[in-house]
């Protein structure tokens, strides 16, 4: 793996780089969709390359449990699996494990859980979680770690995260390939000195990139962009760095804005199949009956291939039918509007107007929200 | 509308024709895939359109209680409404309001019946029929008929065709446009003198062409066939013939061996989403286990897109996670089966060769049923 600076934003931490993996080039920053089960819900693999999407995330916790990680190996990995010839990152299955599965032990060996699809019994180790990442092949691996939920005591948030320091050198001694790069997990919580002491000791483990884990996990906004702003500084400039399952269209902006290169959030893909779909005046619920009779595209101007053939009112039809179609029409548009969110600030980065990008993003919100009546409780 | 007929066969009745209709040209026999809700579920207008499809059916049933007919003319009609610009056929909504919702009163008027959606009450009788699939906006459109189900009594049948006939010849009084052509529905059950009465008389009446319904509603192959070899020979030469709701593979071949032009069915579709697949040696189960570590295409050289992308081992995955994208998929395989099974019957018309074809399409399944152990069920 490759990481180029490309440019630097003169007013802010935002940075503009270019990462190169075993299968091509992602410029950054980048958003990645989700793959949760080997499909970005509801779009095919050539939908992905039209929307410009180069790097998607899979999750080994549900891959290793359903079809089986040694499976997809013999077929010949994830890649092949899927069809998918873009980049993939893995997750460690961390995440999942203590979100979706009943927990029965954490020890300093891993983890026991049971499966949330048959409650089967089955433990999970840096060690494992290596080994099924090197069965599915992906061109990034993250380091297995406990992601704490808020809130947490410091006291819980200090062992947990000296553990995972723990797992983080077993992942990288336990590393099954040389064409896949291996990124560490910043965990700590909201305390920032235990963030700070995660990320010194992890760099001193020495990993291909730095994530930061446990966010967007129940905090304040303020104390998010608060750990994003102490570690920002802090990490390491030649390495890629990623926030995991974040977020909001405004948290991409801020993210970028404190120096994040890579994101992943399944806000788009979800909230599409609930009927949210996004637009740069703020979002709409598609199910409102004031689109019954609306022959508009969901945002005018939008180049999205649902945009450019189909109106509000058709896409609250099938919604309201529960038509399959509908959760696809509304995922090519929310994943649009994500991955051109970033390629205006990819774009905003290189020209050295980010600041002025940004302020664009919420006045053109806000004023949306004045116009309607709304509080505007977008602002930064 | 304007039929041509280009070959005939030489040894069967079958025949190889071209519709014109207001949104293009129809080349027959033809197979129509069902987009009940303004969609034919799971795929999008340009995917029909790589399929080949140029005409698909709408359900003027589903259509009138939601979103509403004259929605949809508010919209432009269905085309625009759904983004296609094929042709489309739209049933009376006979067939539904007999099979779906609760039947209050069938009298010579109409039909009134409750939503199977809300319970709401609504009357459906042949003027409104024609009224609303004239705010469809249909290329064809069919006569309101009442779907007798099966078994019935002759005297049932007898009554239920009369008021069947006068019906139709409201509907052709009450047409609303000039460029719908309309297609009267011959009824009577299994009891081919009232067939062939209904049909006199509807010729009497004069259509732009003509159907059979109640076909497949539980009749055995056998009285299915002895309708179709009765009936075929008494159809007017120049105008379509399609048969309703029909079929299965072998019903398609068998239905243009005895001279039909047009068939509709959701069962590609509907298979699909239960992950019933169609190949030339009969059908497979993708969810079967031994699917699991299977590399192949569902049909080694099949051209749809799911076949030149996927494996069956990725198709059973899908399913068996019940992910959105498997419906799709699986979707595409069929359609594409029905499709190029109906292009190799125009073709071989075309050639003369339509019994040698039938012939390789029987042994191709059951040469495959035999070396699989099966019970060759599937002779004609």
């Amino acid at each position: 793996m490759k990481f180029d600076m490309i440019a630097r934003d003169p007013s802010s931490r935002a940075r503009r780089g270019r990462l190169q993996t075993a299968h091509g080039t992602i410029e950054t920053p980048v958003f990645m969709p989700v793959g949760t089960q080997a499909t970005v819900k509801s779009v095919s693999p050539d939908e992905l390359e039209d929307l410009g999407a180069r790097i998607i995330l899979g999750n080994t916790y549900h891959l290793y449990l359903r079809p089986g990680a040694e499976r997809i190996a013999r077929l010949g990995g994830l890649h092949a699996f899927m069809h998918w010839d873009g980049s993939i990152l893995t997750d460690s299955g961390g995440f999942q494990v203590f979100s979706l599965a009943k927990i029965n032990k954490i020890e300093e060996g891993g983890v026991v859980f049971q499966s949330h699809i048959d409650g089967s019994r089955h433990m999970l180790d840096p060690e494992g979680a290596m080994r099924i990442q090197g069965h599915l092949g992906s061109d990034i691996a993250m380091c297995f770690d406990e992601c704490t939920s808020y809130p947490v005591t410091y006291d819980y948030a200090a062992g947990s995260m000296q553990r995972t320091v723990r797992w983080a050198a077993r992942c990288k001694a336990a590393r099954t390939r040389e064409d896949q790069a291996v990124f560490g997990i910043v965990q700590g919580s909201v305390f920032s000195d235990l963030r700070m002491s995660c990320l010194e000791q992890l760099m001193d483990i020495g990993f291909d990139g730095y994530a930061l884990g446990s966010l967007s996990v129940g905090e304040s906004k303020d104390e998010m962009l608060s750990v994003l702003e102490t570690l920002a500084p802090a990490l390491p400039e030649g390495a890629p760095r990623y926030v995991m399952g974040v977020g909001t269209p405004e948290d991409l902006v801020e993210g970028v804005r404190a120096g994040v290169d890579m994101f992943d959030c399944v806000m788009p893909t979800r909230n599409a199949r609930n009927g949210m779909l996004f637009t740069s005046s703020g979002s709409i619920q598609i199910k409102n009956s004031r689109y019954a009779d609306d022959p508009e595209p969901i945002e005018t101007g939008c180049t999205c291939y649902t945009c450019r053939r189909f109106s509000r009112a058709y896409l609250r039809h099938l919604f309201m039918a529960r038509e399959i179609l509908a959760y696809r029409l509304n995922t090519l548009h929310n994943l649009h509007y994500y991955l051109a969110l970033m390629a205006g600030m990819r774009d905003a980065i290189e020209k050295g107007t980010f600041e002025e990008w940004r302020g664009r993003f919420y006045s053109l919100r806000d004023g949306a929200a004045e116009a309607q009546g709304g509080t505007g409780d977008a602002g930064p």
